[in-house]
């Protein structure tokens, strides 16, 4: 139900919020996240288009999370990278502009908006800091904790 | 959140649904459904391959539900035709295939089996005999019952 777009983004995602002392270079994120380097460029443009990270070119370049962990819902992080069709939003009026439906949904798009509704419910309550913050939790994308090199933060 | 494939299987699905007394032409379910002609195929052979429905070439050929639309739970109709990453399935194992999460999904993969799970509840509850039978409801794909041209048979 995830395209591979929205689920590599959180992958992305969730390795930077697990090294915030760090810049990582988009090499090191695709390793880590296990996603194709092409396909994580086209990716992170998009998470830099909607603020979520910011990147540098250079030497000491490399990305980074342009806002704490804690602010970033994982319903916008999927929004922010799915085409128009995957995006999860409320159905406001028919899809098929059928004039007398207007508002009124037919039962299908009723259901499906209420399918939308309990993505919406689950990924709108939760901050990429809920994450990767859970204790006694397998950390994402790591075989361990200390797989990361790094401590982890909790913002 | 719902890939067009499956929108338009729904859709396609929907109106077959409707109509339970006749079989009806690819062309005149592609004007019914506003899905392109060449993509309804594909999505009819895949609900064909599922078993959904059935077709019939000739000059009385066409389209028609292979089982009763009260034994068709939606759920079913979005997986018989969405590509694995699409599907509505749980997560049973890291995608990343880390060793040592193995079936103890990390936070960000059980928040994405919560969602799968709740989209599963809505989808998996309903069958495309609830979806027409709705009484005060608009007719999915219809400006009104009338406009479909047979009564509305429950099943």
């Amino acid at each position: 139900m995830i395209s591979s777009t929205a689920e590599y983004a959180l992958r992305a995602m969730s390795w930077l919020a697990l090294t915030p002392d760090e810049r990582v270079a988009s090499s090191a994120l695709a390793e880590k996240t296990l996603v194709p380097v092409d396909y994580l460029a086209k990716v992170l443009q998009l998470l830099g288009d909607a603020g979520f990270i910011e990147g540098r070119r250079g030497v000491r370049g490399g990305y980074r999370l342009a806002k704490p962990a804690g602010e970033i819902r994982l319903l916008d992080i999927v929004n922010a990278v799915s085409r128009n069709e995957l995006q999860l939003k409320p159905i406001e009026a028919c899809p098929l502009g059928i004039k007398s439906h207007g508002a009124a949904l037919c039962p299908l798009h009723r259901t499906m908006d209420r399918a939308i509704a309990a993505v919406m419910d689950v990924l709108g309550d939760r901050t990429l800091a809920d994450l990767v913050s859970e204790e006694d939790a397998p950390t994402p994308l790591c075989e361990s904790r200390a797989g990361i090199g790094v401590s982890v933060k909790r913002t």
